[in-house]
């Protein structure tokens, strides 16, 4: 929700929702408040105190909700908004990116049995200590996670997520003119595409969705134009496309760890000293050893590069390697999809595709229903739209019943 | 606190007090923090809810107890934010005014007890009900008032205010330019300055150290002058000037209720329906009864207007009143002392005073210490500076043995 003209927007959404149904909302900050707070955070202190931090960064949440409530009211609604500790959410106690652990839907309960919408702040729980309690976030996706969270707590219908995009596409629309609006995906496929850097739905949120089996939309928050349902696998697999999605990622970075010697256990103190710092490594490549030296590259998140070099540097110079390289330029672009299921002919048809447009492949990683290449960065709007038309995804479900021979 | 930088220069005072003192912060909302909210709310309604008001004014003092803890952190100290809920404020279950009702100060005390310095998100509180807790704010005067509330549950020292002004004047120094900065000033004096709109301190604050004997300095934030301080009657009376200082407030608005019937018991609707909606009244004026009817006219905080005038709405349909005229050219003026106890010489020397101005006094009123008049809002500035004149008050305390014959 940007602006105060927005939430009256959604307000008017909700009440038409409210109309034959007990609603539970749970809302985001406005806007770029949060980025705004964190500057303000950033300012004062280089590194500040994650408690500290979510303290401040929960009261966005806190003042949307507020102030979605009293548009509510205005249009006639009877409403309350909640904080994620009023509205139950516990988490474990870690700041940043606490983990749901309990969801106590009692006062949200007695509010609904009131007549009442219930607002509440996303984004934030609270730690089960009676004397303690401190206000802690759940960290990225976490205003979806809390709408899900809640979901499955109150054994909602369904989750209804609003956002600024129709719902989940083929590809970033941003990029692939002829992207088409999806009306249902998999949670497993809904999975990889967040996974691979579809933006739209943060895969935490997706992840606790299939575990509670619920149904979520995702819809403009504004527009009003059907969303996609993400939702269990589809029996009847034949009315669905082969292939659902390309994804692609440029945040990220690849570290390349120069001439390391070639003994065993050296790999484990390089992936051991990144889970340590919290750090998941993704694609990994490891050249032929020569003269008893090799080179190991791996890709991470682009946010956690400088955590990653940091944590690996007294490795570096511990197992005598000759230097660390991180470049920043790579790309990452996949296609999705459950009917690729082990059919190796739809890796064939992607490398064909990128190779006719003489995009280098710098290395590749396989899920069960996903294909993902490592390719440079200059050359991620190319590949994304060549894969599209290769999979010829602007067609109608169903209408493209095999890619392979 | 006004600004990031600002909010680095408090920390620093604390971390002087910090040598030698356990030390409990109470912070107000940085800058325009609170009006911005307000702002955000009116787009969306014109009368807010005022429960979802208070959670979304409550975020200021939340933001702004993070960030003074974060600058506290970067200067080397031990510190933890606590919300007013964290801090044990209890108060009564009313929104935008509640008064405290209790301070539980466990967790101040342990945190205390943990050598840290503790920042108390001020002007909020929580409801005292398990299941229904609800945040509530304070209302006018709300972090001074969660400051002298600390204080005393913890029987602290003192209590120190730090604010944009270097302590209590004589007068508004934006007004009267020679005005003099009070060295001390009793509870019962500076009650009757606030009242009588000295911004500096808020009455309700007073009246909390005065009930719990809490020591209060007025101070400014990063001036490094002594202040001024609150405490109790000075017994050497001798050594004061016998009017301490000129109070005036331009925030009123004047209600008359015109050709009320009158009969007995319609002063008490009326009145009843103000004090139901909250309502300070202050100066009340009741013509002679002419054929049967009478104007009532009273004064209200201008800021309580709106919502006196629909209270009063149905009382002046009910009672027979022809209508309801409110106006908002008027001021109040006063002269503050203990030295004035009942002297009639000193009404005499202030009415002398602004009959010399030609300034009109359209009603008084009187305590024990104080004479207030009100004039025409034009007036005012001539008003206080011919007071403070008359009174000698640019002249050091102890200078001026008496005003009247």
């Amino acid at each position: 929700m940007a602006t105060t003209e927005k939430i009256c927007n959604v307000a008017k959404r909700i009440k038409l929702a409210a109309q034959d149904n007990q609603v539970v909302v749970a809302v985001s900050a406005m806007g770029d408040t949060t980025d705004e707070l964190i500057a303000m955070a950033k300012a004062i202190s280089t590194i500040p105190d994650e408690r500290e931090l979510d303290k401040l960064l929960a009261t966005g949440e806190q003042a949307s909700s507020a102030l979605l409530t009293m548009a509510l009211h205005e249009i006639g609604l009877s409403a309350v908004s909640l904080t994620g500790g009023q509205a139950g959410i516990i988490t474990e106690k870690v700041q940043g990116k606490a983990r749901i652990t309990k969801v106590d839907p009692q006062r949200i309960q007695n509010e609904l049995a009131g007549g009442k919408v219930v607002v509440v702040a996303g984004f934030q729980g609270i730690t089960d200590d009676a004397t303690w309690a401190d206000i802690t976030t759940l960290g990225r996706g976490g205003s979806d996670t809390t709408a899900v969270a809640l979901a499955a707590a109150l054994e909602a219908e369904r989750c209804e997520i609003y956002t600024d995009v129709d719902g989940v596409f083929t590809a970033d629309p941003r990029v692939v003119l002829n992207a088409r609006k999806l009306d249902r995906i998999s949670y497993e496929e809904m999975l990889e595409m967040a996974e691979q850097g579809a933006r739209v739905m943060h895969s935490r949120a997706v992840e606790l969705a299939e575990l509670y089996g619920v149904d979520i939309i995702v819809a403009h928050s504004v527009r009003e134009v059907p969303g996609t349902l993400i939702t269990r696998e589809d029996r009847d697999m034949e009315v669905l496309n082969p292939v659902r999605g390309i994804a692609h990622e440029t945040d990220i970075a690849k570290i390349t760890i120069a001439a390391v010697p070639d003994r065993p256990g050296i790999a484990y103190q390089i992936f051991h000293a990144l889970a340590e710092a919290n750090i998941n490594v993704d694609v990994i490549v490891q050249n032929v050893s020569l003269q008893g030296v090799t080179d190991l590259s791996f890709t991470v998140n682009l946010a956690d590069l400088a955590k990653a070099e940091k944590a690996l540097e007294p490795v570096v110079r511990n197992i005598g390697a000759r230097e660390m390289i991180s470049s920043v330029d790579l790309a990452k672009v996949s296609i999705v999809g459950t009917g690729i299921r082990s059919h190796p002919g739809y890796a064939d048809k992607m490398f064909g595709a990128l190779a006719k447009e003489g995009i280098n492949i710098m290395s590749i990683t396989t899920s069960e229903i996903r294909i993902t290449c490592l390719i440079d960065k200059a050359d991620v709007q190319r590949a994304v739209q060549a894969l599209h038309t290769a999979f010829e995804l602007e067609k109608p479900e169903g209408e493209v019943k095999s890619i392979i021979a």
